[in-house]
């Protein structure tokens, strides 16, 4: 008899969740198209049901005439919420309120005439918020050699992009403490991730099979796939259970699974019951 | 013909010779005896020099009876002042400005309403300063474990003694990181320390004996021996130019000078000139 069991913490977080519930209630109530800027999460899966309910994709702001367009959970640049403002679109906001959470801080250190650093991910659109919400001045730093590039001040003020490691948050703000008078650090790192990253760590080092659900596009998810690989060879990454193979589970007496920040809980049922009926015929 | 080289940051500080000059002013223009409150500066020579010129100590503020009552380079807690005001003394402050900028930062961060650690020795004079600027609820951590014995706020204010290192510093605040939310450092760490350390390094690197001068009972001066010693083997402690002897300079074509926090220039010029004449006679 085959023993599945599902990391403590896995699949869809807190924001996605969210995410997802304000865009089905748009397709239900909205009047006119309802659209989210950009695939809402990494899961080519969840994007197919959404437009099947009648939420579709748009590349930018100029490409969506009318109706209502959903923010994703990592924000945008206020630029482009005044653009789709004045195009007469109805903006629903479905950025993640930890995302916000950082713009808040971010506006705030600034007030507080501190220059503001944004470690994260240069480019990336939650990154690309963040500045955005700090304002002119407000510079990113991904790794320690970008701080050589900036005129550091005597005051600096630190916040996170959400899916950053504490262990780089720390080595920047080592890296500030040594350079600058007064360094204040938001750690507006989300848990969701480094929860996600433990459990599966901890699932996968007694397991048989690992099997990690979600957008093959997914950065946190691959990582999770990653992690349980480290101490569970048998780890497959599967975005949907048709890519569920029964060889997989011969042999097996403990099959774990976790699944990515974007793979929302009912993906995982399926996969727990397709696995169960694999094991029970094998 | 020997070489003497003194490092490059060496001798009294700038908090120490302020403090002997605001010492000496008042053995000339003040009323009334003059005591500062326990020894000016960690070093006998020059606390029998000022007492030949009628600075004398006194062990507590109730021990002295009427005149001038001078506060040491690293502060007292404000219950002492107010003590001494209260017996009618004239309390003259010598608290160095950097270790005021501790306690203004510390008032400061309090004021914005962080818990408010302190990174330094528990118990020492500077620490209880801090400690008493910042008002209750402030905490002292020493070492990371203190840190479990503290219920840890959301936001939390550090400031540092100025002795401490930047290593120490580094190492509370990226434990502070992973438990807060919010860390806000002020880093008041006095860079006459780290200076002096670097600069003999630098010189004991090359010199064939290393002269360090200060009181025996002088912690920097001792960390400044030790850190000569590690790269030169000649390295002599010494208090008083007394204690110098021909013998150690024998032999000797490059001879480096440094002199801990609390040891005056003339100090150290009248090493360079005993020395030049034993290497002379040699
Ligand atoms: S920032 Fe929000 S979108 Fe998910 S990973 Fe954290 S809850
Ligand atoms: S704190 Fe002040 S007393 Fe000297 S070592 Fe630094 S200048």
């Amino acid at each position: 008899m085959v023993e599945i069991e599902i990391a403590a913490h896995a699949g869809a977080c807190y924001g996605v969740e969210r995410a997802l519930a304000m865009a089905r209630a748009a397709a239900r109530d909205a009047e006119g198209p309802v659209r989210t800027l950009g695939p809402l999460i990494h899961n080519p899966l969840v994007v197919d049901e959404l437009a099947r309910e009648g939420v579709s994709v748009a590349q930018s702001v100029s490409t969506a005439d009318a109706g209502t367009l959903i923010l994703r959970t990592h924000g945008v640049v206020p630029r482009l919420v005044e653009q789709a403002r004045a195009q007469g679109l109805h903006v629903l906001d479905a950025t993640c309120p930890y995302v916000k959470r950082a713009h808040a801080a971010a506006r705030r250190l600034v007030r507080q005439g501190f220059q503001l650093l944004v470690v994260g991910e240069a480019g990336h659109p939650e990154v690309e918020g963040i500045l955005g919400a700090a304002g002119d001045g407000a510079r990113v730093v991904s790794r320690l050699a970008d701080l050589d590039g900036i005129d550091l001040a005597e005051r600096i003020g630190v916040v996170v992009q959400t899916t950053q490691t504490i262990e780089r948050l720390q080595q920047i703000t080592d890296a500030l403490l040594a350079r600058a008078r007064e360094v204040c650090v938001v750690n507006t790192i989300c848990a969701a991730t480094t929860d996600r990253q433990r459990a599966a760590r901890a699932l996968a080092e007694r397991e048989d099979v690992m099997i990690v659900i979600g957008g093959k596009n997914s950065g946190n998810t691959r990582r999770l796939a990653e992690i349980s690989a480290a101490s569970c060879p048998k780890t497959h990454h599967i975005e949907d259970v048709a890519e569920l193979e029964s060889s997989w589970f011969y042999g097996a007496r403990l099959v774990g699974i976790t699944a990515g920040a974007s793979t929302p809980a009912a993906h995982i049922d399926r996969a727990v019951a397709v696995i169960g009926g694999m094991c029970d015929s094998a």
